[in-house]
C-alpha cells in the first residue's frame, strides 16, 4: 500500500520549507503568488489531502458528531433499536454535512473518560447520547464543559433550569394505545410485564398501561395484581407470563415493556394475547404485535436540534436576549404494528 | 451552548497573529520561547483544542478508519451480523488508537462517490469494506488511488496479482460441519436452502454442503433434487421448505444459507431438522441451531491487517524487496451453535 503523502513530501517536491507549505494551507494571503502556485501544484501532483486538517485549523470545526455504539446485549433483541437509530443518525448527519464518529464504553465512567479522549484527539463538534437515566453524569459533564449535545432519551429527573435539547418517543402513549386496543377487543384482565421500578423508560411505559386501565374503572388493588416486574430477557418473560396465567384470576392479555419479555410470554404457547415494545426483527419474524418507535425520525430530529446549536441559532438567540428560553425538544409518537400475537 | 474557541480567539488573547499561533502548533521550533509560552497559556486558558487538527497537519494522519453502516434490511434478521462486526471494529480500532468514521451508501456507485467525499473532507487513513462481491468496483478504485483498505469478505474473482488484504469466515467449512452433524444423526435426505448462483458467499456456503454429501456417496442427480435456490426471506424459506417436504422423496433435514430462510423452514411447523447461518438474535430467540461467525475476531483481524499497512510493516517489507509477497489475509472458522431445531 502507498505511504501517505505528508506535508514534508509536498515541501520537498515544491522546493520550499514545511512552514511555507503550512502557510499556503492556512494563511495563503501571506505567501507570494508564485510560491503559492508552486505549492498548490505540488499538492495536486502528489495527491496530498489536507483539506480537513486545514479547514479545521481555520474554522475550529471538525464536522464530526460523536455517538456511542451500544455494547452488544446478551440476547441481542432490543439492541437492534440502537443500531437502527445509529443508521438514521449517519444518514441525517451526512445530509447536514456532518459525519458520525463512533465510540464504545461499558459504563458512564468509561464514557466520561472517552469524552475527554475524543475531545483531545478528534475534537468532535457535538455528541449524541442514548440511554439516558436518572442522575446521568454524562449530561452534567457536557453542560459544564459547554460542549453541544443532544440526547435520544428524556432528561429523567433533571430540573428544568439545567435542561438541554432532547428527543424521545412517548412510551406511555404507546402502552396506552396497546392497552386501549386490547380493551376494545374485550379483554379486561390485561397484565403488564415490566422492568423493576426506577428506570425512566420502564416507568414511563408502565404509566401508560396503568392510567388507561384506571380510566376503565380498574382499581388499585387489581392493578397491583396485574403489574409484574422482572429483569429483561426471554426466559424471564416466559416465567412471568406463566405466573400471571396460573394466578387465581389469570390474565388474558399482556402489554410488555420489551419484545424480549413478550417473546418469552409467547413461548408459554398458551392462550394469551401479547403486545411487545420496539418492533424488533424478532417481532417481525415470529408475528408479534409490537409498538414501533420512529427511529429514523428520532435520529433526524437529533441532528436538526444539533445543527440549530452548531450553526448559529443558539448564538442568534443569545444576541436577542433569549437565553432564558428552554432548550428545544421533540417527543415523538410510537405506532402499533399489528400481527397475529394480538 | 458555547461557541467554539477558534485559532483567532487564541491569537487575540495572546496578542499575537493567527500565523504565530499556527506556527506554535505546527512548527514550535521557529517561534521564540517567550511567545511560545504566551500562546500555550492562551490555548490552555481558553480551552482551545487543536491537537487533532495540528497533529494531522504535522503527521498527515487522521487516525480515522472509515466503515459503512449497512442499509437496514427489510426483515432485519441478517443485518445484525454487520452491526456486531461494526461493534467489534469500533472496539479493536480504539485499542489501536484509531476511531471509526461511519458512512452509508445504497449501492457501489454511491459508495465510490462517498469515498471521494470522505477523502476530501476527513482524510481517513484507511477503509474497511464489507459485503464484497464479483467485479467489486470499490476495491479496484481504492487500489488505483493507493488508499489502504481491508475487506471483510474474500476478493471474489480477483486475480492474485491484484490481491489485497482481507478477512473472511470459511462458510463452506461451516455448512460442511452442519451437514456432517446431520449425517451423523442419521439423516441422508439433507436439503440445502440457498440463494441463486452467483454470489460469492452463497456459492461458498452451498459448496460445503455439496462436497460433504458427495463424499457420503450421494450422486449428482440426487444432489440436484436436494438443492433449492431462492431469494432470501422468511416467506421464501417457508415456501421452499414446503416444496422440499412435499417432494416425492421428501427431505428430513435442511442446511440453510441464512437464518431468515431457516426461520421460514421452521414456520412450516412440520417434522424437520433445520440449521441456519449467522446465529442471529432471532435464532437465539426461537431455538434455531445455527452457524456462528466469530465477528469480534474478524473485526480485530481487520484492524490488525490495517495497522500493519499504516504503521510501517508494508514499508519495511518493500525496503527488504518483499514487494512481491501476496497481501496478508485471514480465513476464520465458524462454529455450530446447537439448539432445539436440530
Amino acid at each position: 500500500m502507498a505511504d501517505k503523502v505528508t506535508i514534508g513530501d509536498v515541501a520537498r517536491y515544491a522546493k520550499v520549507s514545511r512552514q511555507t507549505v503550512s502557510n499556503v494551507l492556512n494563511s495563503p494571503e501571506i505567501v507570494r503568488e508564485e510560491t503559492r502556485r508552486r505549492v498548490r501544484d505540488a499538492v495536486k501532483a502528489l495527491g496530498y489531502r489536507a483539506s480537513q486538517a486545514a479547514r479545521q485549523m481555520r474554522t475550529g470545526r471538525s464536522r464530526l458528531i460523536a455517538a456511542r455504539i451500544e455494547p452488544a446485549q446478551e440476547d441481542g433483541i432490543n439492541g437492534s433499536v440502537f443500531d437502527r437509530f445509529l443508521h438514521g443518525l449517519t444518514e441525517s448527519a451526512a445530509r447536514a454535512g456532518y459525519r458520525v464518529l463512533l465510540y464504545t464504553a461499558d459504563d458512564h465512567g468509561a464514557e466520561l473518560a472517552t469524552f475527554d479522549d475524543l475531545l483531545g484527539a478528534y475534537d468532535p463538534d457535538a455528541f449524541v447520547l442514548t440511554s439516558t437515566d436518572y442522575g446521568d453524569p454524562r449530561t452534567t459533564w457536557l453542560l459544564e464543559q459547554r460542549i453541544p449535545f443532544v440526547t435520544f432519551g428524556r432528561p429523567w429527573g433533571v430540573p428544568p433550569e439545567r435542561g438541554y435539547p432532547w428527543v424521545d418517543v412517548d412510551g406511555a402513549a404507546g402502552t396506552a394505545m396497546a392497552t386501549r386496543y386490547l380493551l376494545d377487543a374485550g379483554h379486561r384482565r390485561i397484565g403488564f410485564l415490566g422492568w423493576p421500578e426506577g428506570s425512566g423508560v420502564g416507568d414511563d411505559r408502565r404509566a401508560g398501561w396503568a392510567r388507561t386501565m384506571a380510566a376503565e374503572g380498574i382499581g388499585a388493588a387489581e392493578l397491583a395484581e396485574l403489574d409484574y416486574r422482572t429483569s429483561d430477557g426471554v426466559p424471564e418473560g416466559e416465567a412471568a407470563a406463566g405466573a400471571l396465567l396460573d394466578a387465581e384470576r389469570p390474565v388474558t392479555a399482556l402489554v410488555c415493556v420489551s419484545d424480549s419479555l413478550a417473546l418469552g410470554a409467547l413461548q408459554t404457547r398458551r392462550r394469551i394475547c401479547v403486545i411487545g415494545f420496539d418492533d424488533t426483527p424478532v417481532a417481525r419474524a415470529v408475528g408479534l404485535t409490537s409498538l414501533s418507535q420512529p427511529l429514523a425520525e428520532a435520529a433526524a430530529s437529533c441532528v436538526s436540534l444539533l445543527i440549530g446549536q452548531l450553526d448559529g441559532d443558539g448564538a442568534a438567540d443569545r444576541a436577542r436576549g433569549a437565553a432564558e428560553s428552554p432548550p428545544a425538544h421533540r417527543l415523538l409518537q410510537p405506532s402499533l404494528v399489528r400481527r397475529r400475537s394480538a
